[in-house]
């Protein structure tokens, strides 16, 4: 994540006309040797290996964490009392508690902060949004959203440690459920509605692997595989699935969404399409339109290159930036803040506490389901 | 469902090579009228008007079962009992009660019997079940199945009667579940294990229609959607979620199964391709494949064209009348029976009453869930 | 081809509402143990091994002609003098010397007459033409077809005889000229435009084949692909290619049509598809459209299965009767007539022709090309 | 062109362990104003509005021409003469003659040299260069390309000047066959072998449009579309389209190769999958295979994300300068040189000779053509 972050704050202004020019001003990492190396590779202009340096230092403005989770709080919470911008990866807290201390930090601070839930920020999720917001798609029914990837099926893999801490359930508070469906999860309330009460079960396939800093074959304590059933506030029905062993699947996540009028889909496989389907076009020639997601008109886009040419991942990050940085020019913060984020840290909290009591789940904060 | 299976019996000698011939002997609906047009265009050698004079008939082998659910029941048995073979539409019963009482009058009477359960033999399908069954996929982690139409959202729409029939509970007995989610649930328990417990939701988006026999706005009774978390008694888990409001789906019907080694999807919109995906592939070269049923190592397809050319629906009902008329001349009945067809009234029946009481139920006759 | 002709006079009655039902009086073919197994099969009243008998049978109204392309005229011509209305295989003629004989037997006799280029009743390719007939594609500037197989790459396949006729240039006439790119021709000039123009190429990857009936190793006579440019009556472009050294393409038939205001796209793959691009929607949402031709309002479709369910191939040649039926009952000949499909080979022999003699070669008849 | 050049010397630094670090050291442009802030905007060192300065300039190593066709060989053949390294937009020259002298400059100087055809570093057509040279493909038999857009298909769109030079003759050198051809064109003998001989026709649809810079109506001396059939050194054939009137087409550039065991398609649309078909795959489940190039062992993508995260458009000219910057440590010049790239000048030529004088053009130094 490290360099995603480096990367968007690097490009953005090649790209973006923005009231801010970022400066990498500082790189920290435990390692001295690595932290140098990164910092020459993306020219920020110093290194630090304890991040309570960056937190008190007059000349940095802005801390973005891109470490662990379980450091997620510690610092947000340190630099926001340090008066800093605080910009985190998702999800905001391990669980809601700890996200809950980091909104009020920021909040008390009454600095700028947001999290980086960069799907928003995909050119075709962000023009779904506009289409559901002008009020295309007519009531919602149902919304649908998996995030599916491969990479732990074997039981050779350990856990913990550098590259695998996310099957460590003390650094990463849970498995796929915050680390994938916190995606869809913030996704969907943005696109659809609140989630208002969930019925969840949560798998872990592999019982036990050998962790990289004891040695020892633990148990493993994370979800490798997370679904649940939603209903909306808005009266819609939602299914959610994440997991680690779907053969065949890196990174996919789709979601989709089914209105009275018309309906979308879309899938980061292929991220620069959107696929829509409009019941109002005539009804003999009425198809699911494979919308490429790269002309001037389509979000971001005017910024990039001409039509049929794509972009990538990154570029989520970079539009994270540029509407960061934006926002900052009026005295805002760029959404998703820490308050909106944590209302995906309290779905996340109510999946795993259904998984654990076989029951349905009220989300805290939610207003009344519209359950039949 | 009068045209697919007449249609059936009357193409199956063209195609297949059987011990048996069917001849088109008898048709029976309670409108005379039409009984002889349809005789007429079919083929029907002669018209009833009631079922119960086929059932009496002594030139009758065969009683196959085409109309309304509400009717599936007493016209089973009573041709069970008579000695006729009885061929049903899915589901078998409106619910398991009903189906058992069926199960237990073939079995007493000891003919042949069967249920069109007919995307089993979707080639696409049929093949899955080969690979499945040679072990191809390994241990089974994952199985997702929906089944999305589009076709009830209009409030206008009326229930009950003519074509409407489905909307009606009295008739139908359920709504999604029966109708759309029942397909679902008997492939993946041929393709995959037996359902051992659910958590479901359904929702009735629109209360009340217009009764076409009464003439009067009255509460629907049937599920509009129904979803459901699944654990399969082979340790994977299962969602599924059908819906007759899903703008742009007409019937899509869709599965997919993620194995250790390798993953199968299928969707009845491309019903003629299997997209399979093989982790022992070479890696640099590995990919979703998308395999064209259409040759002759592929199955039932040697009996159709050359390669490239496909096949439609209802020839999905011509392959289950050939392998129930090759059954029969090993005195054996082609599956599903209906005692394997009652396990899917099972799980519909778990999934309703889930649905009702907000709780996961274990489904009838389930081994035990291998629920962590 | 047998079967195919042989499925479509056995089906349209059930599935349409005609002025004349077909009946399937007698079979011709040389050898009458597989004469007598075919009509047992598909219900034919009769046998005969000499098609001289069926042409002067009192008691045949139709001569259905589905041998090899050697045998077209001969046959046709016959039973036009025998006052019998005359079905032909694609392509009429061996070529146009033999199909303007043929023309002109029809003609002169007054016997209804259609050749089965089968691919005109695809649904999509149907609805491609009404589109463009009700102008809305505008100008049109490209038209571009394919015709991809690859079942002869191995050099240890045979020529000649059953089942290999179409590799015997004596037989076929020629290879994938006439065989693929003439189904290519007659749709494409059926949709766009006469074609007046070519510049081809011609190619024979492998240039001698054991011969089958005379055991020896012969030089291959025919084309194993065909590549030509066109311009067409009207000023567009085309860009025509068949081969059999395709290799993964089984009957990869694809067309396409670019004009000024919307292009549409079909693939023989997927034939109950049509992929349909408006520059007239909405800029930010347009995309190319995926329609699944299973509707009622679709051309064809009413007459067979609920929205979402597809047919295959053989379909095709049931709607060529039910129109050839339904034509009758009016005096007309369905189209193509014989005229109509001697354009086609005016094309084909041009396109041999100009890849024989290296130089851009005027077809037949042609209006003048609009050449810059 | 000059923010993907700029984005790949600004970016590859960070992605590439390099024996060079490229310094944006300073950026010609015409416009004094646009010139300083695009120097701004990217962080070039120094502003220059006459090419000359930095071609005497002691502190420049690398002159990077990315300008429109008419000025690349006066610049290059200066920027040589005066021992800098030349990398220049594609195509080289206007025309063949100009490229020549353009080769003969370079080489003479000695210095280093690269022509942009940037689609080359495209990670899957990478992979497909890797697949062709390992001999998986056997004997080619076919190969395929098309560029299709639809910019150009409004009358009034005028030509001429800023942004619509490509729409001058006098500047362009020629229309798609220049622009869009020429990529089709250097990938396909890079990937396959050298073209032998042409058969073209080219097409100016809207043959007078406003000039920008004279402001009057002038006729349109472009090709806007242009088709060509080819046959390759190696006894295979091709057939090259391009056009500005494909409509709902913005650069969908394809390929495709089929050989003997296996064939490979791609699309810059998506540009991030390769389709595979090999024949040697198990018969029963053999299918075009989807593959997602996004893992660390595809050609450069280890450089880039995790696997199942895509990357863009402007990532191939950052892997070109990469190839560049790494070459030039190895004391080389990464391909294309001037030299390979002339060949391409080489096919336009014939391919423009061929359309004007309606006849088949060998290609210039190429061997014999295996024309049967």
């Amino acid at each position: 994540m490290g360099r995603t972050h480096s990367n968007a704050f690097s490009q953005v202004s090649h790209f973006f006309d923005l009231p801010v020019r970022p400066v990498l001003q500082a790189v920290c990492a435990r390692n001295v040797g690595r932290a140098e190396a990164f910092a020459k590779q993306w020219g920020y202009r110093s290194v630090v290996t304890d991040w309570r340096k960056l937190v008190e230092s007059p000349d940095i403005d802005l801390v973005d964490i891109a470490s662990p989770n379980d450091t997620h709080a510690e610092i947000a919470i340190a630099a926001a009392k340090a008066g800093k911008m605080v910009m985190c990866e998702k999800p905001l807290g391990r669980n809601a508690a700890e996200a809950e201390a980091m909104v009020a930090a920021v909040e008390a601070a009454g600095v700028a902060n947001s999290v980086w839930y960069n799907y928003r920020r995909v050119p075709a999720v962000a023009l779904a949004k506009e289409m559901v917001d002008e009020g295309r798609l007519g009531k919602i029914f149902h919304y649908r959203a998996k995030f599916l990837q491969d990479w732990t099926i074997s039981s050779d893999l350990p856990q913990g440690g550098e590259g695998l801490w996310r099957l460590d359930a003390a650094v990463a508070g849970s498995g796929v459920t915050g680390d994938l469906l916190a995606h869809c999860i913030d996704t969907a309330m943005w696109l659809n509605a609140g989630i208002g009460e969930v019925s969840a079960m949560t798998e872990t396939f592999i019982k036990s692997r050998k962790h990289n800093l004891t040695g020892k074959v633990e148990p493993v304590g994370i979800d490798d595989a997370s679904a649940f059933l939603a209903r909306f506030e808005n009266g819609s029905l939602g299914t959610f699935e994440a997991t680690r062993y779907a053969r065949g699947h890196k990174a996919l996540y789709t979601l989709e969404i089914n209105g009275e009028h018309a309906s979308i889909f879309w899938d980061l496989h292929d991220l620069h399409r959107l696929q829509y389907f409009d019941h109002r076009d005539e009804s003999r020639t009425r198809g699911w339109r494979s919308v490429h997601i790269t002309d001037g008109d389509h979000p971001y886009m005017k910024h990039w290159w001409v039509p049929g040419l794509q972009i990538g991942y990154e570029h989520t990050f970079i539009h994270q930036a540029a509407d960061f940085l934006a926002a900052l020019g009026e005295g805002k913060s760029a959404p998703p803040t820490f308050r909106e984020a944590l209302r995906t840290d309290y779905v996340t909290d109510a999946v795993l506490q259904s998984a654990a009591d076989r029951r349905w789940v009220k989300v805290q904060g939610a207003g009344a389901a519209h359950a039949s």
